[in-house]
């Protein structure tokens, strides 16, 4: 069984890259800066499914993530999150929260409807975010 | 500045015990079996505040964590995650979800009010993860 990304998945986001474990996606919603990492393991639902060095690999992914945003985008408070209630291939969250965005305090699942980039928005962000990870970047 | 539990934190949970780097502990709320790890690191607010070698251990303190709970209450999917949003220190979630609860398909934080634990159903699940917990509990 080779490594697909949910079709639902597929559909609410755009690539930014390959990272050594996971593809990187930009949810496209336009209210938050929100990636999602997948790491490519057919079959994965749970972090506990991935063996420690694959987990530590995510973890390395998810510190690496989150360094390039906290660098680019200044936000007040990360979210990361493993949910999958709807889509259960595994995929970890990490949104870049501010204190006057459209949730906050709440989490970001949920809340309202996703608001697709529009214009050149989406095209800004993703150059901006492959940019900042150019050197870990595939 | 030592460590101190954030006091929303400790209104709302009861202790299930102190694991190697973080304090285990149970949200008071009989909706969902939902554990909350906090690394006793003084001011850790985000996860890439930890070095690399508490990152490390607080993972292995989900996996245990989680493979515990997988084999005493066998849910339908976890939960992991790192908001913070309205208490800013440093901790994680960890619910067992299952496909019938309060919240499904819907993540747990901010959906309905939380239930308390009455009568003798506290103490049961305290004790079950105690016992589930007994090796890796100091």
């Amino acid at each position: 069984m080779s490594f697909q990304l949910d079709p639902r998945l597929a559909g609410d986001t755009h690539l930014i890259g390959e990272l050594g474990l996971s593809r990187l996606l930009l949810m496209d919603d336009a209210r938050y800066p929100w990636l999602i990492l997948v790491p490519r393991i057919a079959g994965a639902r749970e972090l506990f499914d991935l063996d420690g060095s694959d987990r530590a690999t995510l973890l390395a992914e998810l510190d690496t993530v989150g360094r390039a945003l906290e660098t680019l985008l200044r936000p007040d408070k990360f979210n990361i999150a493993a949910l999958g209630n709807v889509v259960p291939q595994l995929h970890v969250h990490v949104v870049a929260r501010y204190s006057a965005d459209a949730a906050w305090p709440r989490p970001v699942w949920g809340i309202g409807e996703r608001v697709p980039y529009e214009g050149g928005a989406l095209a800004r962000r993703v150059a901006e975010l492959r940019e900042a990870l150019a050197t870990v970047l595939g």
